[in-house]
């Protein structure tokens, strides 16, 4: 097994410099905490964010920092006080730490904790590296019928779960899904899970689509830049009422069913949520999860009139319990997701990020490195000295 | 067509008296009403009840009333100002009218109208009949996917799709249905739809069990009425913990799925209604849908330290344009059940009922009557004569 | 009493053209309704803007439409089927009929019926008449405690009760209110009556203030339209802050209970909606009541990040027996709102109208018609003609 | 100051045998701990139960215990990592510590924490001692218009909140609570609080309700231990019909506002339970408080057919910072409940324990001790021996 004395890591000096190094981890495990052997660990919107741009808002990269947040591993040891946890057990980290206490948490939203320490957002430092400590509370053990991969694709699918429960989705509701990014795409998956009636998915990409049809059987309709958001609000009712036809080809159920009783902005432009204020049904609701625009321009009369319900969605929480069973029980299918998988080494951090960053040349939806495979060579290798 | 000057009706004239003859209609279609020519109604345990005791609580049948009120026919009028509706048109009918402006249907509870008019609820007659007039907004369109016959199970399915909304069945809950009779049946089935993570049925009769495994592949459990509550409690909590093993063998997980979230009592006795509030976690919640016995011992002290929601469900409200998506869907299959059919004829209706009421040595779930068969013998008829 | 055969309106027939004269009443009084003597109508705002505009969004009035819908009265008489209602109640008439069985009344919305029938809302007539026909649901009778003045005063009321229900506003809350027209001031007395910690409201106009003050014991905040949405909401949460310190007077006590869990916009402008997006706390709820313009610019990102809830209100629903209760228990107090009264006359509507347009100038808040004090005249002359 | 060296504490070590001596504080403070100098402490009905049973349940006192966990007191020290209060800081002192990141906390119910340290719940140690070592988070700064007296009844207020939250109780909300005992009445003030229409209170003890009418305003009904639940249950609705005939004298209102939509059983016996399932509305909800008897008999028909939710409520979560801003606002009063203090020494504490045991003949509502007064009298002879 590697040696936590030598642990490595990927980190972040500043725009466009990500370096691979070794990264000292503290001499002693704390209370209430394991050191995790990473296995897997993704690469979000918001790393290649804070990669290119240094930061995002008010959150600024001024001192090195190990990128990364979506992940997984073994626990390798575990602290005093630590009970349900073992070394050995395969777990996935869930990367925010709320203190607990404080209002929010104890209101039963610890994501909205303003003191909450979460994974490479500055100064706190993620997960992309050999070992990791962490929480024993945030560590969820998963069962052998879910894989380490799996594991980590929790992080993503967490959004989409805490979209659909703000949303409240749930049979009966109809649902349009704006964006088919990964965000948009482990929307639309739980959507599903949560028993809508329907859900269609837009995007601009003609090859996302494809990939929500294919792989999520998904009703989709492409959108351009372009066209106003009346008009995409149109076609966004017209969809749902064809979708709806197919089950139901009677004039007015298609009428009816063609007005989205919940959208779920995956986006966040201007085109987006205008287009989710017209097309939304009267006391409908819609989720803004989707941060492409920081000022938008909202029809306001209109969303008073209708009564509107418009809800943020920020991160998550109370989630990867679920996550990991509905992964377990093949309610979502997370796996195909993963498009391109890296070593974790210089060059394949390096080759990472550029795929994740060029996701519209290289079809790149997840791209995921492979820590157990350099940890597998390495083992290897130590074997082989060992049995010399 | 059937000629609605010459309709039939099953009319209960009181205990085991129930004749099929000549039932008048109104002269007139009042204005918002539809005249439907009945094409499907099934037998419900409420039915059988009012044939054999002559009342239901304080509901008593003390003047010739039609029976039935699972029901699905073709629209053979339209009556004044009904616009959503034409002659020919496939619906299900939704049995109770409510007067809509009560304080209760004000606040979207319709079903608790103090003066609701259920077909097939003393005074008021049901739908056992080859016509029926019934208000045109409580008539739902079928689409083509959606056989008249599955529009008749609308009915009950409408109990189960009520009692999974008063529990808040959805992704990260663990159910437990008791009682494999009909309604627990289309309980288990919806409580699917809703995306729970785990369901397991009980029963007293391994047939029913059976039935539900093999139609909809449930976990499930044998009782005995001899065992105590504790022990039920105890052998659901094992039930659900190996079931989830099977996505999540780890110990904790097992141990944590155990304790199922929501308990809906579709049997409603001493036993069931004790063991649910044993088993149910903490913060749970006990749906009581089953109507076993009048007077039930509630272990209050524990209800109240585990602060438990015990919460009636009666009826249903808003259900049926959904039971119809999800039947259209294929979310739930409620053709499985019906497992007897017989012609509207004073045999096929006596057979129908000795079949229901005999559900224990006949295996009968669901029996229906098949008004289309007699109508299209009868139309055959009519139309051998006019062509003489 | 006056007699239903004369029967006057004040009707508008075009911009700045609003007429009083006969109006003639249905022949027959239609079944399920009332014909209600008016005693008292207010003006709303929106009277006033259809008589300045012609218009509101796309409602046009393109035929003459008699005003008004703030309006209570005595039954003259009950149609055919009315039971709860006899000649002599004296009544609040809800200005909105709906057709209550639309899928937004099945579900408890009925202020979302597209289809309502609201009072004064192009092409339905108002209530600014000497007798007004109405569903006897939507008459509520006004106990001796309650005057018809303030029976009046339910619709307005009822927009701040929906509001609050909207906002969930509750004790543990501390609540802001942009604007102190009249619906700031009736979110504000109901935001007290539904248990607040702290109120404060706010507004460009110290007269108002000054109102909400001596009337409602309100903490008040001055605006100028020139300050930033930042400076706006960093003021509010200083006051709020400073209010909180008058019970608490901690440092970090007034600190939390400086930022407001619930704003209600009753403005409806750039400034209030931005402000409200950034004064209100992590998890908190906006409701959007003023309609001041109808495109605003969002701070998305923000309202994401905290989890705002951004809730459009519109009308009311389920308000009329709790807005009788809170004004017959005093926990409300409407009666000083009425500013103004003028007799309904040809020279009293222009005046009254006239008063309610220069509010700026007149002071007025709301201004009522009495048309008692005209029908007092007309019947003592009509006595004394009798009399000789 | 009094001298942490010689702390004092009530010990409970067995039935009727109830210590005041000394008690070892722990050597060092621990981290996030602070230690208070108590200065109230209240008798609560299971501090009477214990030492009078030995145990209630499950929880059985098997080895010597400190008695006592409605508190308040000042911060004498603060322990590492403490940065929020401050030696001298005045405070209420919740008594129960969760883990705050077992599921039911991450929810919001940490109330509901399996492995809750609650003061004075074997094995846990209470409060009543010179002074107590609690985490910090759990310890309420108290602004200076609330006294140490009334912070000490923030414990018993929060199970009036509590109950008022899970019943959300609101205006248009009419609200039966059965039972004035200290439980009863926090539940009734707290009813007030949250703006219910009309309040009525029962009890078999006249003296109690004597008590809630002078203090407290509020509609009363006297009840015999004889009366069956149906009759108990029409005089509840008569009551509350007479007492909205108040405000409302017409006899549709008053039948109507006779139906409670809330009750609130702080007795839970068969009789109170019973007759709550009887009088309250359709769709209405039961909050459990009380405890009376383990088991009942419940209307479980009925309670299907009216859809009622009867609700565990148990203890509280998060309303220790409401509870005081209810006081400081003087929303609710507490302080008359206090009708009973005895110094805190071997005398005292037995007088104390003894008035609160014979309430029925001492007329004790609330028995509060004062450690103040001694530590006042001791400081006062410690400074005469250092002065000498």
């Amino acid at each position: 097994m590697a040696d936590p004395d030598s642990n490595t890591a990927a980190v972040l000096y500043g725009i466009n410099d990500l370096r691979v190094h070794q990264w000292e981890l503290p001499k002693e495990l704390a209370a209430g905490h394991v050191r995790v052997q990473m296995s897997n660990v993704g690469i979000c919107g918001s790393d290649v964010h804070y990669l290119q741009h240094g930061r995002i808002g008010d959150f600024v990269v001024d001192a090195p920092m190990v990128i990364g947040h979506e992940s997984s591993g073994v626990v390798a040891a575990v602290g005093p006080g630590v009970t349900r946890l073992a070394v050995g057990d395969r777990v996935a980290l869930e990367p925010g730490a709320p203190c607990w206490h404080c209002k929010a948490a104890r209101e039963g939203r610890y994501n909205l904790d303003p003191d909450i320490q979460f994974f490479a957002t500055p100064p706190v430092h993620g997960s992309l590296a050999s070992f990791v400590d962490h929480p024993a509370e945030l560590c969820y053990k998963l069962p052998a019928s879910v894989t380490l991969e799996e594991g980590a694709m929790c992080e993503p699918l967490s959004v989409g779960v805490h979209a659909c429960r703000r949303a409240q989705v749930q049979p009966g509701k109809s649902v349009a899904v704006l964006g088919a990014g990964p965000i948009g795409l482990v929307v639309l998956m739980c959507a599903q899970a949560f028993g809508a009636d329907q859900v269609v998915i837009t995007d601009v990409r003609q090859s996302c689509l494809n990939f929500a049809a294919q792989h999520y059987a998904a009703t989709t309709l492409l959108t351009t830049p372009q066209q106003t958001p009346s008009d995409l609000a149109q076609q966004l009712q017209h969809t749902l009422a064809a979708a709806a036809a197919g089950a139901d080809p009677t004039p007015a159920a298609a009428t009816a069913a063609g007005v989205p009783d919940i959208v779920i902005d995956c986006v966040g432009v201007q085109q987006t949520l205008e287009a989710a204020v017209r097309a939304v049904a009267p006391g409908g609701k819609i989720v803004l999860v989707g941060m492409g625009s920081d000022q938008l321009q909202l029809p306001a009369t209109l969303l008073t009139c209708k009564e509107v319900d418009l809800l943020g969605s920020f991160r998550y929480c109370n989630t990867y319990p679920l996550c990991i069973s509905l992964i377990a029980s093949k309610r979502v299918h997370v796996a195909p997701m993963i498009t391109h998988r890296f070593p974790f080494s210089a060059a394949g951090v390096a080759e990472g990020f550029d795929t994740a960053a060029r996701a519209a040349q290289t079809g790149a939806i997840k791209v995921m490195f492979d820590l157990q495979q350099q940890q597998q060579q390495q083992q290897e290798e130590e074997e082989e000295v060992r049995e010399q």
